[in-house]
């Protein structure tokens, strides 16, 4: 009843299997090997577009040096007050960027609007030269609450964004989930809706390390390459790091593993949402859950050797009473019913 | 009338002529002159302790150097959200922490709560490695609103800082106002009151460009010589730099500009606040008016060539309607009858 | 024949067979999993005293990051001007200190001197404000001319580098190689000559990408996890980082693999030394040879599809001659005689 | 008899003058006033060309922001390893690079080659990932040896800058002294020879703290002012910056000034020059005079009361025999003469 976080989990068998079938024989190290050209081939497939892609380790790494990419040491970052780059990396976009300020803006259900985003553009306008310059404006998908942004919200977002000059970058690091939530084609929420460059996640959802960063404007891309060296994030044995996404990849195994990890949350908050006690904070679109649970079950769970975090949002002290639970690809639904069976067995005692 | 900021007004005679006595012979550069040593020995004095004392030429740089000096690259600084450093400096303390992260509060009238220090300390615990590490609080005196903290009021935001471990910075670019209208001795309200480091202003108040950076512990300004100089804040023929400052604490010059400069804003603020039509947004307590005026009156104001700014604050659209005065020790009764004119000509005609 | 570099290799099978082996269950994420935990205490076995350990994927980023913890901003580190920090980084290091600079210093073989070290100093001693602060000195181990330094050369530099106040680094990326070489243990060739920080790695010695910081005062070590964080160089599911490390360790398979390479390189001098027309650069001591060969013996070898680099020596424009060739634990012995047969029939035919 | 630098003297008295001229009245700030725009006006004409300009307060910060611009923070900059930027801003390069790399290399006289610079560019080549990409030139002029570089000599060294995509940065903190050397127009020795931006030096010839970055191609200097205005270099008051500068480029007063500092440092070794015993290191074209003279001179005139530095060459330790004396505009007849008399007083001791 691990569901403290996508990332307790291990690998999807399949990607440890392409990890082993790629090793042997000699290969060009630092991204200039074949799978990796395979790979990014490949994703100009699933985004029906020429794309620009870097290969990394990690989501934090992504997000920085793809930020870094659109955002100059004196420009500011546009993003949700409660999303990963502001909130969980310790920094890093900063130090990314060289020093580039993050703003953060509120928003319900862990989602910015244009409105919001217009207003924090007209507080600072680019041009002025007392103010960091606002270049950027990045969407987490699905987002740190849970959600999803539906391809027409991005579009009125990166609409607002553009009509400014600011890049619109998402971080994906669950850009799988949001995908299968949304049954649309990755084109059609990314791209075709305006953004420029997307963290696309594998680690989260099955992958060992690996991570993609996709700037649909090849040109944009002009000095990642250089970014991502001085930062210690090109892999000299970058086949490893190829084999993983060409798994990810194959016969839609990425939305196969995501559709799991939805369908255990879904599971997970229906059951939740049929006991007396329970309220949910917003709608579980994703494979996330956040809800208030009544302490003798959230006790009972702990004691049981469950696993999930209490949960803050910025600006709700009343939020201390919510809970996060995390499903992923490896989520198995005996542990639901488990989790759901303790929660049930202390629920209905105390409305009894 | 021009109140469109305490940086359009030249230099107090005073200051000049210490420019002029200063020149002639030889000097040791770098600041290890002696009329530095001399102003270093003056600040001891005012502040009744043993301090450690930087003279720059900038606010801005004082303030990104001394945040600098006491939060790491991987750090955050709490501040209020209108604070200078968050919103006029070009990302500038970002650039001099090295990226550190700057974390803008809400607070009524441009100050900010130990509640609201303490909220965003428990959404964010230092000691957690996901989290840039809060090293900082940053309190701005007088405030961008024109508002002053009472030494109690520091001392308790200082208090919860501490328990946190944070260290307190005052960006004192009208440190002099704040002083005057306290009544209370400069160590008053800031060491005994828990300040760490004081950045006390005297371009606006009269220099023509010189700051001072003063730790009230020297033992924390370990490397801020090194920052300076790398920063390439440290001049050559410092003396200039000292003579300001030795004039300017010399008679109380500094105390005696600033009471000029507040005595204009309350002979303005009180001229307003007999007429119709004006709605004031906070207390004058320094050397500027925030107010909403009649259209009219705005308008015709600056048909005459009157200078002031419209003045928006975060999360308030509304505010957009305000206009912001400051005064100076250069400002003229005579402009401040002027313009109160010109007001009321323009609202008794509305009212009538 | 592919002796371009050790990171043309896939992985060691034992490494692999580890990471499946990690595989399964849910494991705590973020450095804090028993894995991990595991490979720390080896690794205080291995160097027989306590040590703070971190482990990475890559040696730019724990080259940079290690570097950073003993540098600030504006420090300066001592290297050689062959040394990969200096010049295979990108400017790597710069970033990672946030600006620190890097004095490249000559040195026969790759190798640095007590004298020069000295001379730097003393043409930049720490502690004037217009010098950036030389606060560490960086050694390679082996060198990048493929040589090694003995316990007592490294106590002799470490001894020079202490007396001024340096931390002293080790870029151990071949440092299996050069323990081979020595046949000492890690202790002696590292803390006990006055090593203050190591890079040890494994990823050109059979892992996939994994890299080990070793802080052998673990006092130093205080902010370097804030620092990995903030760069995206924490792994969350750093289990597979760890497996890596623990498969390396075991039944010293880290010596036997480097063993191999150091046998494959040895094997490829000796042939290469009884050919006429080949001139030897540097000593052959761990796994790569610099040797100028035969124009036509060099031509035959590429026609062949044999893979080696051209090797530039700064200051030494004859050097343009030179080419380097890597063996690894993975280079066949038959590789190594095809190759040697080659330069033999092209070099027979010349002095004939 | 104070020759340790051109920094120690104060400020000329026109200059001073200047500063009381500007004041009184209100006047627009942050650059935005009208001395700024005719300082601006006024050195394009001097360099018979459109100039982007900006003024700054220190030659460190303008030398810092100008390679910052043309140099991405993952760049290079070569430079002569005796350079001001490489020896004495403490890192501040790197500082506003972001990180950049600064690449020392040797050359006689304190003056760089085409074949040095060449010879740098191929071992590390733009456009490979592994290396920080060589992007900008240095020179300085005046040299730190007090030599001047030929207008011949800046076209060699920019064609071959150029012709690997460099810009060609030019420290001028004595290039007033370079101009009155050469009897040239600023034109001919700058933008006809190939220089991109130059720093502008006044600090050290008169002025009290002014410098100007001059770009010959204004679209090159896009984003200068945000970087200026960050690294808190922006002065609000800039009418007293700017006149400063509208007094040193009246009536020539630079070149006037800059000949009695030439011609003072003419003096000095012609005097130098006709006594045994006395070894010059270079050719003295500018306000530097670098020698070695008999101990017990030197010990003599430290006696005497009379200040100069002891100087080291970066790789030759004979060098610690060598003085460095520097004359300015304020150098009186007299203590040159002094001076000189005091050297022979005892020399000629120790030849008879």
């Amino acid at each position: 009843m691990n569901f403290a976080s996508d990332n307790t989990a291990g690998a999807a068998p399949e990607i440890l299997e392409a990890l082993a079938a790629a090793n042997g024989g000699s290969s060009v190290p630092y991204a200039e090997d074949e799978l990796t050209a395979r790979v990014e081939r490949r994703l100009a497939e699933v985004f029906e577009r020429e794309v620009a892609v870097f290969l990394l380790a990690t989501g934090s790494a992504a997000n920085g040096l793809a930020l870094a990419t659109v955002t100059p040491p004196y420009g500011a970052v546009l993003c949700h007050e409660a999303s990963h780059i502001q909130r969980d990396e310790c920094a890093g976009p900063e130090f990314f960027t060289g020093g580039a300020k993050l703003l953060p803006l509120p928003g319900a259900a862990g989602k910015l609007t244009p409105a919001t985003v217009r207003e924090a553009l007209e507080l600072m306008p680019p041009g002025i030269v007392h103010f960091a310059q606002i270049s950027a404006l990045s969407l987490t998908q699905a987002t740190e609450s849970g959600t999803v942004y539906t391809p027409e919200e991005v579009f009125s977002l990166a609409e607002t964004a553009h009509e400014y000059g600011l890049a619109v970058h998402v971080d994906g690091a669950r850009f799988a989930n949001a995908v299968v939530h949304l049954g649309c084609s990755p084109a059609e929420c990314t791209w075709r809706a305006g953004v420029d460059v997307l963290v696309f996640g594998a680690t989260k959802n099955g992958a060992l390390a690996a991570e993609a960063v996709i700037f649909f404007d090849p040109a944009r891309a002009r000095d990642f390459a250089l970014r991502r060296k001085r930062a210690g994030h090109l892999l000299s044995k970058s086949r490893f790091l190829a084999a993983q996404w060409d798994a990810y990849l194959a016969d839609d195994l990425w939305l196969r593993l995501a559709r799991k990890a939805n369908g255990a949350a879904r599971m997970l908050a229906e059951g939740l949402n049929s006991l007396p006690g329970v309220r949910f904070y917003w709608p579980v679109q994703a494979n996330e859950v956040f809800a208030e649970l009544p302490p003798r079950a959230a006790e009972a769970l702990r004691s049981s050797g469950a696993r999930f975090h209490p949960w803050l949002v910025p600006g709700d002290p009343a939020s201390g009473q919510m809970i996060r639970m995390v499903t992923s690809f490896a989520t198995q639904q005996e542990e639901v019913r488990k989790f759901l069976d303790i929660v049930q067995a202390h629920t209905e005692k105390r409305v009894t």
